[in-house]
């Protein structure tokens, strides 16, 4: 018989505390009250969260969903003390995974796992979540917070995201195969690491002496902002190009790299052949391919380099592709083009 | 510097290993290719998982979403060495969830996180998953898998789940508004803790010198068998019913007991009354209670008591109702009604 000094908080004695989570769920519903409610029906409280297909409007839908974390990342934000920033990254992740896919974002679900509820982290977290709804205008139609005693350290915790966006099924149809030899391939800016990496780069960076509130070498700001920069979304740029028709298709650069991504949205027999020098490394990069003794194939398939977003197009509409991105306030860079062949080259 | 032998591995030496990442990732897409594909466009390996509306056939479709985990269910798992039902208790989980919102499941994304990926260990979790989609008859449209050395133990491993479904407007408008004093309550039995409860579970079964592989008491099995029974989906006795007019409302009673759900589809001024004596405690629920020298007050808040679903029905059709249930394999016993009031109380 375990001990519980009183039957009735057996569970509390227990590592769970149902109070302590019931006032969380009330501060949690003014959080994720703030995040756009177009479409929204009913509030928190049911099983499951409830959207109305009723003013999507699109020809022929097709649901596009997808399921992420942030990696360890995590434990970045945990030495940093700042974990108002992951739930926002893990948002843009999924816009950015939409978008590659061709379809905008309709809402997103969160879950939060900790080993105790400490209920300012989790807010916090759950901020996060919101902002980066906020950002993409898009609602926090429902989520899920787990208190997990045993599987995490008391002030450890892990978050997953899951996002659900539509998309004209003719678009679908329509995007990677219509990517062909010639075509121009433009890098977007990343804000950082955004959500990949992060086991290597914790090594190399954090491994030794070096503190995160250090400031960078390059001076711009502490190794906390250099690492907790906000994966960046690709909405306002990407989205308004989807029905483009020298829009051929699109990659986001995530785990996997150059190598993992660019290769993705290709049919046979298209390949992809990058230029090293089209863009400038930034120096956030640099540090780590210097300091961690990585060899640059190694990098190009675990960091992003500083292109977060690659589109493909249309190589005589290019520059105005390029000019509409910049517009957005996404510089884009031209960083090769797709070629016969297969998988993903250097030059 | 960390210290990497071979700079090319320097990911691997980090911890992540991108090449088994690779070998899991064809093995996964075997498992997810066994489930149902209906309405699923497109493969695994694009940005997201692409599914059609085009045969969904609702009228004001609205789309239901759930996110879900399974708590500290997963530490049964890795102490019993079990691990393909903790997705199966996911899938259902998140099905049953959307049943008592009045929606029909379409696809499921899933979500795993461990210390280091053990192929073996993870694809027993996948195939969880893919055993719960084939059951509900739903794709498993897309999903995670993440490698996250120090944030869970080397063995260590969570799951999330993630489920959109459908319902007609005109459905989710009536269901839980229509429940009015008068109607019974009718439970469907559980198949055991379903998904909650486990800390409390655990420590009081697993907390001294008892094995997991010693048998129950009561001659079924070992506490793995009772512990890890799969979560039980209630489709086919519910699915039916949702437009019958005398099913006025459902519950799923799961995280926060009778009190935490029972009233989730209440208007205000309605409340239930259940009758303790209605329906036979199983063992393992007495067990627990007399073991664990818990609260009756408490036990109802945290466990199932082997009731998982409820029904709100108009009394006079409770007989048919039930009898339906019964024909499905679910054998539903008449535990209360609602009442004029607030809030769930015991006669």
């Amino acid at each position: 018989m375990p001990e519980t000094r009183d039957p009735a908080s057996a569970y509390r004695a227990a590592g769970v505390d149902l109070e302590a989570a019931d006032r969380f769920k009330e501060k949690l519903k003014r959080i994720v009250g703030a995040t756009p409610a177009d479409g929204v029906i009913g509030g928190l409280g049911g099983f499951g969260g409830c959207f109305t297909l009723a003013g999507v409007g699109e020809a022929d839908p097709v649901l596009v969903a997808s399921a992420d974390g942030v990696g360890t990342k995590v434990l970045v934000a945990r030495a940093a003390g700042r974990h108002d920033t992951l739930g926002h990254d893990l948002v843009n992740h999924c816009v950015d995974d939409l978008l590659a896919q061709g379809a905008r974002p309709l809402f997103f679900l969160d879950y939060i796992a900790s080993g105790r509820l400490d209920e300012e982290v989790a807010l916090a977290l759950v901020e996060g979540f919101a902002a980066g709804c906020r950002e993409n205008g898009i609602p926090l139609l429902g989520g899920e917070t787990a208190e997990m005693p045993d599987v995490y350290e008391a002030d450890g915790y892990d978050l997953a995201g899951f996002i659900v966006g539509v998309a004209p099924r003719p678009r679908l149809d329509r995007l990677g195969v219509a990517i062909g030899p010639g075509d121009v391939v433009l890098g977007l800016p990343s804000s950082g690491l955004h959500t990949n990496g992060y086991t290597l780069a914790r090594k190399v960076i954090l491994g030794g002496e070096r503190s995160i509130t250090d400031p960078v070498p390059w001076g711009a700001g502490t190794w906390a902002d250099a690492l907790l920069a906000v994966h960046r979304s690709y909405l306002a740029a990407v989205l308004p190009l989807l029905d483009d028709p020298a829009l051929h298709g699109c990659a986001h650069v995530t785990g996997g790299g150059f190598a993992g991504n660019l290769a993705r949205p290709l049919r046979p027999g298209v390949g992809v052949r990058l230029r090293r020098d089209a863009w400038a490394q930034p120096p956030l990069f640099e540090f780590l391919e210097r300091e961690g003794n990585i060899a640059r194939d190694e990098m190009v398939r675990v960091f992003n380099m500083g292109i977060g977003f690659c589109l493909f197009v249309d190589r005589r509409e290019a520059g105005r592709i390029a000019r509409a991105c910049g517009d957005a306030g996404a510089a884009a860079v031209e960083i090769g083009e797709a070629v016969t062949g297969e998988g993903v080259t250097w030059d």
